[in-house]
């Protein structure tokens, strides 16, 4: 199943053209861009879908389900006690979650040597769940990812699940590991730069 | 960076008398050891350390930190809410949260194409978050995940952040967590039969 070189590099061609479209839309997580930058820099590697980490409040019976799931509220930056407070007045159909996430960055990489090469450059800045999830001819798939997740129970359709100094605390926690999940973006960064290719 | 085979070889005997000295001794969670065994009759797969699902409850400032942590619960099958009630009566360091984890499989292979082969067979059975960690002359490291993961934060050292009624929705989701991690076990038992080599 060898790598078609061709095709690979066509696509990175289309992720680096959308790379820049994604950002004068505000599509892309400016936080993201220097990574995103760096990574394009290494001749055999290209990223695809990325985020930097984000706040999430969704209804669902589980919060790693996607069927039947209506995400309320999502944002990449911290939120606000307010912010939480407004959603809980609504009815709940399953279940409320507030799910706060790590960053995770897709790099597609033309080798093996590459994609392992990436994968040692993440574990040291602390993207320690991360792996090579598929390999075809389009190229290996590496998905960096932190073990940086939250995922709170706030409502059922039975009540409030949270009492109200709780809710500070969980909101505290949240952008706690928003936060946390930034600092790991930069340490990435630090940790491209020490190993880039000259 | 070629796979020693003589050592992956010696290492795979290893892994096998080591499942059951495991067993014997009650460490090793019987859930797992169909799934585990029919690994072992692949000719270029071994596993390692595996865990079938768990609910665990840590005092830490975030669940994923190791640094500071104290486990002080720890269960592979479902809880009640009197085992959560009585911890919850202790003073609290830091955070006390409320982990459930789905099953987690570690699989050393012999060649590049037996762990894409691994990976393709748990991505069937919903171990979605499976990749290859690493690879070296001891042979692919390929993680089986599920993203089976609610980390709930119970106490802080202000007080109770669930309240009473809460307590009983929480452990509930939990258990259905986990229960959900086993259901997604016996996929992979299935899977891995459909796909077992004659």
């Amino acid at each position: 199943m060898p790598v078609n070189e061709k095709l690979w590099r066509k696509r990175r061609e289309e992720a680096y053209k959308r790379l820049w479209e994604d950002l004068e839309i505000g599509y892309l997580d400016e936080d993201l861009l220097d990574i995103l930058l760096e990574f394009f820099k290494r001749p055999e590697s290209y990223t695809t879908s990325s985020c930097s980490g984000r706040i999430v409040v969704v209804d669902s019976r589980m919060p790693w389900e996607r069927r039947d799931a209506t995400i309320i509220f999502k944002k990449h930056a911290p939120i606000s006690l307010d912010e939480i407070k407004d959603l809980l007045k609504q009815p709940v159909l399953y279940r409320l979650w507030l799910v706060a996430s790590g960053p995770i960055i897709h790099v597609v990489t033309l080798t093996a040597k590459e994609a392992l090469k990436v994968l040692r450059i993440a574990r040291e800045a602390g993207f320690k769940h991360s792996g090579v999830m598929s390999a075809s001819r389009k190229g290996y798939l590496v998905e960096l990812r932190t073990g940086i997740r939250l995922a709170v129970l706030l409502k059922t359709p039975n009540g409030l699940v949270v009492n109200e100094q709780g809710l500070n605390e969980v909101v505290k926690a949240v952008n706690e590991a928003l936060i946390e999940g930034k600092k790991r973006l930069n340490r990435l960064l630090e940790a491209l730069r020490r190993h880039s290719i000259k």
